[in-house]
């Protein structure tokens, strides 16, 4: 195998890079300057060096606390239930959170042997009773896993009086009735939002 | 800007890759082992390293003569003219080809600044007079810059004792007369291929 096919067989394995892709990595990082590509390759040392997980929260960081935990001005009421800190940057990017996080570090999946034990849970219920959360949004993925994951966080925080919430499952925006899968459908049904009742 | 965030834009520069894809690369390394992401960087370097072009036809090789010029068993009497070495690996993975190659390295684009003399057309020369050539199939894209560079190059070698040939343009395989453009249509019925003739 040439350098040139390991280096194709490596990066094809990356996720979102296919063997198409992979080749043209290739042929581009042996066009450009050297410096260019080498600048390519110390970028992915430079991230793994620099970045860490918050303390706190588990987000990604390049200090110990996170800009999040950080920002006097976030709702430190709100807490964020998320499974990897890539989510908490999604959602942040929506702009329509400004309160904290908290990483679980995946979510429960006993087919690939990950069990409650081995999110960060503890960390939450220690934080649910140390800080002055008032209200813990799950978002977790809308997929088995996620849902299981947060039915479980919701039993363990039964007890505290605090107001647990479950991102809203639905249609997705610009999204047509006749394209959506039934699940969806009954989801979006079934969590529908009140616009005016006459009854009331 | 954060490491991540650079490293985000710095990937999305890439052909193929985009914010997205870039974002899910930098979660990507900051998720795997360490090993595994100074894995990624070190091929990087890798390639560069080891990759050369071949010293007599252009293409990409790890040693100064690369596995086509030292091939025996290849017909050294046909010499497909390409211009870029990922062209002739193209060529070479539709297992449809068993000549040389050459590597021209662009194509002549005046709008970009590249004339003929920016291309390895003297070597090209050199290889008619020295070497038992018998046809060039002139395999550069089908887009106006790479139509002119055949025509080019057609006109430079007219005066030697060989065949020049131009790969076939029409409708790729699978596609239907109803979706081709007009220019392919075009191209496609002057190329026509005769099957019989009643008049012969």
């Amino acid at each position: 195998m040439t350098v040139l096919e390991e280096f194709v067989n490596t990066f094809s394995r990356l996720p979102g890079i296919g063997r198409k892709t992979a080749q043209r990595l290739a042929y581009h990082f042996l066009q450009v300057e050297q410096s260019v590509a080498n600048n390519f390759a110390d970028q992915i040392h430079r991230l793994r060096a620099s970045t860490i997980h918050c303390n706190h929260c588990g987000c990604y960081s390049e200090s110990e606390e996170c800009p999040f935990c950080n920002d006097p001005n976030r709702d430190r009421t709100q807490l964020c239930v998320v499974a990897w800190p890539q989510d908490a940057a999604n959602i942040e990017a929506s702009h329509a959170y400004r309160g904290l996080y908290h990483v679980l570090s995946g979510v429960i999946a006993p087919l690939d042997g990950v069990g409650p034990e081995d999110l960060y849970l503890d960390l939450l219920e220690e934080r649910i009773k140390t800080e002055n959360i008032q209200e813990v949004i799950l978002a977790t993925n809308l997929s088995p896993e996620g849902d299981a994951t947060a039915l479980y966080i919701q039993r363990l925080l039964n007890n505290y009086p605090i107001t647990i919430s479950r991102i809203a499952s639905g249609l997705p925006v610009g999204s047509e009735l006749e394209y959506a899968d039934q699940q969806t459908l009954s989801r979006s049904l079934k969590g529908r939002i009140l616009l005016s009742s006459r009854g009331s």
